[in-house]
């Protein structure tokens, strides 16, 4: 199977530990993740061949982004090298109804600094069959922006499969445009959309709709007005989430192909370990199920549901539930009974 | 707006991590604590003005209390030094079924052997507005006792608003005399009681009440017996804690002003990170509300509620929760989302 | 009270914290345990006088199982020493529906290789009044095996009362003989068995069986047929475990005399800390309980069941609830309210 | 005694543990420390009345930081708040001949954004005797120099003793000027200048001098170079260091007052626990001396060099050595015998 | 070979890590230790028969202590339960030319508080060969100096050979009594005594002496007047240390058999791990080799010494160093080359 | 330049922290290393293109060993799956004068019971150029023998530069065979050879040497019989190491081309953080020093003594010293001084 190419930025993670608030911490977990680093990493890890593309300072704590990246199995042949910071994100994780918390610290990174023209796209593409790029890269920077544009132009040339995970952050989108002077241009070349229909309203310049995400009909007429508006998309899906507390959600899917919406079951996680990535999980899942279950939609969104409440249970950014697990869960089984 | 002066006992605490009990645990977490210094320390988070009041060794664990004192932003102008050590108490943290566990070993401390007339409390009153004690300070020793009984009539005749916690800790008390033999003396100065009513009504030697707390006409009847006592007491106040486990509390609160009941709605946690300190912080939240919305009962009941919910989640004695998320729980939204 | 025997082998546990995934683990928790010596350190907690047999290698990671042995108050004068390693589990801590994961690494070890005929049973019988052991042991190699049927045969002689937890383990039996080929031989010299009738009736060669562990009469039935092929069996005793997720369990226990079936009330563990060894304490309570209440059989399935819901709260292999902690919830109060 | 003021950048260090590389770290210590806050603490923990004048963005990092400020014990009256981040440096510590690795992640920081006219130097002067700044303001933005310039005018006006620590990094000074350009017009302003005698003719545009620091005769012409060029500087002093390795090294120190250079004693210090921010406690010695001290130059040159070697002893960038134990130390009892 | 008994307090130990001073640890080691404990420990870790005697309080933080005593290897059949509290200290562990700190909180331990008359020293001697104390015990409380007196007579009447450590902490000593006035009624009953010569004159009432412990002849002329004085004696010993800085120190030591002086060469310590009880390493040692090698007093003295030095690598109050290692080094190999 | 093929053994390493004993830890740091993997490694931290093949079992501990050679972007395209556990080495870290512990728990690994004829060579060497193995491989099993003799003889018939660590190990050759019967066989097939005299004259049968490594003519004559047993051999090299204690080694090395002995200076480690890997450090830097400096023998012994005296102070068995911190040491700079 041909390569799944991502692209985005990735972060120095800096993480309390046992709940404590930013100020308790004596120190602080560093890992490293970001959205589309993410789902490269999903996919690695499904045994899939990956590929991801970012621009990382060339200094020790780039060098220690290379080294996670190469650990996950991504591959890292085109990633640019320069620029003064890698982005940071601090998290505080939260516990019952106490919110976790996420400090950017992002701004002038490597990422945000790449200029147009800096990459090859036409060799990075060369063996590839998907491009996956999310709303979190146009909203860092207007150079990110145009960079994210020349990838998705050149990925839908080449004809390969292009998703987009809208991934709305109200504390970017700080460089002087909105979302719906970029985002329209970008989806434009993308076939598959994640994310809730508020955000994808929003970020179109749409008027926002609060649908009742349990009538299918309704579901569809609203995602059916994005169709018209995206003619080359193939699919829109999100995540169904529901919080109880941070410590406690309910998590579902859907995926509408133009004519049906499936449906995976709600799940109950408790407790969440860890919730940040569990929607690049799902995106990873969903991408996994298209390729190899492209005739069962159904199995496509039960993995992808799966693997984003599996997410929940691990630390850190990325998903390192494996095949087996995944299918497990998919298939009902949920009772984490002692495997020995 | 002027100063809230509180007065007490300040702890090293030792505490094992993850669950441990204690002859697990090759490491113990070091913190500070103590309820009167942690109902300052949440005043000052709130941005009030306080001061603490305390006795404490001059060695370097009396100099590691007095720093983290000053960490949290409260006054250390009028403390006292002398004696020969700090306090301690143990904490094993339980889970499920297996309760917490604390061992004091605070005999013989810096607090318990404190002079009548060692404190200047009319410099300490100067610019202050309120003052707060609890029940653990005439516990742990005659000399404790006796000096909160130089504070508490110093501030009554000030002027100032008097509030006592009652923390009735039947592993205190061992000098010879009991709480009914102490507490009425003290109550008499004060304006503010928390606490419930089996413990109010034992500490003044009154007989063993066990009401239902959801019916208001018998609380305020009880309530009244009390009020008819301490002639000055304008407020009564207690949590409500439903213990379904060590994990899992349902925690609410109730404001009796010599008319009303006032009652916050129910709200449940799970999973507790840390329940020591959350009657303090209920106690905190109490003040700020009386003080900032004289007028609205309701509202600062809610407040002191949701004070104390949010301190659950937090690690440590003193309850850390910002303004902005107690007021964002006590309006309702318990979700705990992501802040990004 | 004469001193109670066990034996079987002890491991080095290597687990993850904080449910990390092996692969993400940076440092391991480095404990020991193993079923029946969790059962003698459970017993020895309550106070019992008990004695370990093992055989342990002479290096230093031998030498720290001993000194873990000694810890516990288990007596440690017949442990054998020779062989080249001690056996290994890693185990990887759940969470919600992600099951906890164990990764035996134990062939080869010294007691793997434990030879017929090293360890004389009559003098460490001496002073006793009960033997345990369990499945694993025959599981692990032909030699163990056959030293476990030296033991049973010497503890049956003498006329010790014999206990067997059955504790099947499918990743075990590898050395060329399945369980029902050996646990007959074993079993017929036991007294007591604990395990669930499907472990049961599979390692007896029996036809497997999935009754209603709701229905006395057909539990009693199926027993039976056990009680008759194994004459000298008094007692067929298992825990109850519905398993919601790896995070919450509920847990019960029966325990059948030949005439009657007692069940305990069915608690609720949420969150589970570690539920590895809580087999075994039900197991050290049901020989506890045994040993104290006679007659009292309910008592017994009551604490036992107990003792088994406590582990899941406590880190590591060994039950470190004391009696008070068990009785108080044995009858009934799982409120888990701080003592102070 | 008067207040003494610092200004300039409080960072949050990340630093790794146990000697490990940044590409090992699976967790940072995270801590807080700046020259001028270090300054300021040193000299609050001689007890000392400090003010800490800097710029913190209000987010979470920077209430840390606050927090830790006044752990201190330090003044924080006149901080200003706002901008987008706290500046960072990441810390690896070298041991042996592995050099310690700084990283700094300021750019763009609260401080260095900076803008004049918005402190009141007048009001911070107030109840002020000494105004410390140090060649790192100045180096990290245009704006910064500004409102340097701005205090050292303002404090130089109102008859302070300024003093100025060199503190040359090449890894700063990125916005368009160089050192001298900006120094040479804030030294004029100052009365005590710390460094050695290379960065302070470098940064004063002066022909490069690699001098005999152990002749007096040589260094005191070339200070009196310095002298002419600043007619208001009183004293001219240094650190002097030699670097065995990473994990040893030699300190002394000289202090030169236009007549005579006086010297303390070269002392060992192996193993070195962490060197970053031992200028700093130079620095603060030297404060602390000239104004206890201010007949006895060569005390105050003792009690600086060994504020500087004990805080090598001492984890993080604040030197918290006591006054009795620098005084013992300066008086030439450096057995490190124990306490007890 | 017989049991050796030791006699004394053990404390709940509380070191911060890496160097950290007090105030800025977020957590504290929490091991166990205490002179006398150690010397059983020393001598169960070389395999000999030993036992324990002390008081420790029925709470869970005496119940560690006990496993402590137990995972050692020492007996603990004679220990007494009851009091309010387990004795602590705090230890910082300092580097270079900053010693470490110990905090002593044992005052109203349950051992200061063991009564005469509440141990059966007949019981406690049989099958024992030597008892041994140290001058911590008398220097705790009168009731433990009475309680010591009751020890050492009852040990003299029944045959053992009793050896004291003079272990002089001017911290402690605080209930009224000085040295002189107890420890001469207590040496008198000893066979063995431990201790620089400067200790022992002045815990005997004897004028300073402040000899060249170079000179054989000197020393031997000084250590006779205290064999005049306590005409049971037949060995008198001590280390020799010199302290070249918290980090790095020489070790050696000296044995008088009233005839000759034996002499360890002086050894190298660097870096230093853990230096607290390595007095209590060195009178380990001495007793094993008074009691293995009767006739070789250069051989006792040189594994004395070489335990003393190994100690200073080890973490914790307890010589873990194993027979093996201690020989090794005594025939002089100090290379540390890695066993592999 | 084409790639530099490694082949043996990756094990799990378990080490305790902070100079613990093994019997004091409660957790392990856990990394993985071995000899070949660790060349390997350093040599694609210079930047160069590699290949490590071993076999590796499919469970979790070995998939982990997988992420951490890709994370030292080493290829891992020829890696066998198969056998039942990862090899694992206990490691306890000595200081001063207390030796590091290495316990080894490897037999019966995946890479012991690799079977000749599963690795094809000849797809491996494509675009290579040199081949790397150790005396350790030889020593686990007769399986591992073999298949390192089809490894050399394969490398050696294609051409490419064959290089040997003997790196005897006296706990390994367990296997039946002794080291003189295996070795010569092998080192037949190299060009390359590392290691003292002393291992290199005992595994190949002949009669110890004891020679002065001061002396040149004594040293060339050594060899020389070296060279004459295996006539392609180019170059025998070792490091010089004395070690002074545990915490401080003095390190040089030697390397001679049948003409000349080329020596590097002696440089001085103290303290050292970790010298597990030091040899294979050396030897990373000899193969780089070899490719890059064919003509300046000096250099490259220069840069192998370098690289094998930074890996002292990093944990862990792998160089993480980058090119520029080795030149930069090799050329005579080890003042260690901060770089910021």
């Amino acid at each position: 199977m041909k390569k799944v190419i991502t692209f985005g930025e990735i972060l120095l993670r800096l993480s309390t530990e046992r709940h404590l608030r930013f100020s308790q911490a004596a120190n602080l977990n560093a890992t490293f993740g970001g959205g589309e680093f993410n789902v490269a990493a999903s996919l690695a890890n499904y045994g899939m061949d990956t590929e991801f593309i970012t621009r990382l300072p060339m200094n020790d704590i780039g060098k220690a982004a290379l080294r996670e990246i190469r650990k996950a199995g991504v591959g890292t042949n085109h990633i640019l090298y320069g620029g003064e910071r890698l982005g940071i994100y601090f998290l505080e994780t939260g516990a019952s109804m106490r919110g976790s918390k996420v400090i950017y610290d992002r701004a002038h990174s490597a990422m945000a600094e790449i200029e147009t023209g800096s990459i090859d796209w036409e060799s990075v593409f060369r063996d590839a069959q998907c491009f996956h790029w999310s709303g979190v890269t146009p909203a860092i920077s207007a150079n990110a922006a145009a960079v994210c544009l020349e990838a998705v132009k050149a990925a839908h040339h080449i004809g390969l499969t292009v998703s987009a995970d809208l991934n709305y952050r109200s504390k970017l989108w700080k460089y002087g445009k909105e979302p719906k002077e970029i985002m329209p241009g970008l989806l434009k070349y993308s076939h598959i959309i994640v994310g809730d229909l508020d955000s994808a309203f929003f970020m179109c310049g749409k008027e926002k709709e609060d649908p009742d995400y349990n009538d299918d009909a309704i579901l569809g007429k609203l995602y059916d007005t994005l169709f018209q508006s995206f003619p080359d998309l193939k699919f829109a899906t999100t995540t169904l989430r529901y919080s109880i507390s941070a410590s406690h959600q309910l998590i579902g899917g859907i995926l509408y192909d133009r004519n049906t919406v499936y449906r995976s079951i709600i799940k109950e996680v408790d407790p969440v370990v860890d919730r940040v990535g569990s929607g690049d999980a799902f995106m990873g899942g969903l991408i996994y199920g298209l390729l190899h279950y492209p005739d069962d939609h159904q199995k496509t969104i039960d993995f992808a549901s799966a693997a984003c409440c599996l997410k929940h249970t691990i630390s850190g950014d990325v998903n390192l539930a494996s095949l087996d697990e995944i299918n497990q869960l998919a298939s009902g089984d949920s009772s984490g009974k002692v495997s020995r």
